[in-house]
């Protein structure tokens, strides 16, 4: 037996996705430790902790290795103080594994670091692509007023490691809102370098 | 030095993506036996076959194993006699490497076929995604009168087999419209099944 094909509808009004085998919702309480901002957050939490601030919806193959994983990801605008929503963020387990984002309803960015601490931000907006090379720590972040609404990809052996923010203290950057309608990079100042051993481990992660 | 992060924009009207690295086109001319009817075709081609009837714009990584190709491909409408205008299809050259298609514009239909000649049909209409499981043979249909546009992406080291099909003499079901919408599945009295052997061959040819 071989797996069958499948057709997955994506519905853009609520950001989910029709056929999905998994589902998990982040609520903004849920996020603790996220946001440079601790007594803004706790206010937050506090008129809004339960509210569902993203969620994804995907498919997951029986295979693993050279198979795909898909879905669809939704994130609510807003601020905490006066940096935006985003996703907690990751590497792949596999960190030579990519992952490819497509734009389909609002506008956000992709915050990007190397593990040797480079940073790079791409725009997503509708039919925009934005390919998340092996290596790269990635986090998405909703600069916008309307849902960010993305499909996603990534092969599936790639895994997750969320651990890796953490143990630098977060990312190296933070996006803030700059303005009315703008966003500005801001230095973290808790930030901690990787060790020379950690981005070479890192770098040979390799399958 | 790890890969960059790359932003691509898709363009729906001429169903192409700036940032491409990679581009290829085919004309209707080149389609020689494809189509169920000969005359019909050889028709359309002395009034049109310089005509481009579908292109790809695609995206190759650096690296091959575990990373990912990613594009856009565009298919004019038109029918050859009663069937409809289609791709040449392929298996995988790894056969274990699926696909994913995700409908952006026009209406199209995936044919699959599995190497036991089992069929299965998928309609590909804008925000559907199609996810072609490991070991399917495949084809896209433009059924609709207007371009059919979508999004792919499949693993670096999938590469594709385009043989198969002209081994079994094309594939096991013809798509041919019927009335004026719609269309049918017809019986293409040419194929030839595979042996047990290389349908074995086939299944295991996981990397």
């Amino acid at each position: 037996m071989i797996p069958e094909p499948r057709l997955c509808q994506v519905d853009l009004s609520s950001g989910t996705m029709q056929g999905a085998t998994g589902r998990y919702q982040k609520k903004l309480k849920d996020l603790a430790g996220l946001y440079a901002d601790a007594a803004a957050f706790a206010a937050r939490v506090a008129e809004a902790g339960e509210d569902i601030v993203y969620d994804v919806a995907d498919f997951h193959p029986e295979g693993k290795t050279g198979d795909l994983i898909f879905g669809v990801t939704r994130m609510s605008p807003g601020l905490v103080g006066d940096e935006f929503f985003m996703t907690r963020g990751h590497i792949h387990g596999r960190a030579d594994r990519p992952e490819i984002y497509f734009g389909q309803k609002g506008l956000g960015l992709m915050l990007l670091e190397s593990p040797d601490g480079e940073t790079r931000v791409l725009q997503v907006a509708p039919l925009s692509i934005c390919y998340v090379p092996p290596f790269w720590i990635h986090r998405s972040i909703n600069i916008g007023t309307e849902d960010l609404v993305m499909l996603f990809t990534y092969p599936a052996d790639a895994g997750q490691d969320y651990g890796i923010i953490e143990k630098s203290h977060g990312m190296r950057h933070r996006v803030m809102r700059d303005g009315a309608n703008g966003w500005r990079l801001v230095e973290n100042p808790a930030y901690r370098s990787r060790s020379p051993e950690t981005i070479a481990a890192l770098l040979h992660s390799a399958a």
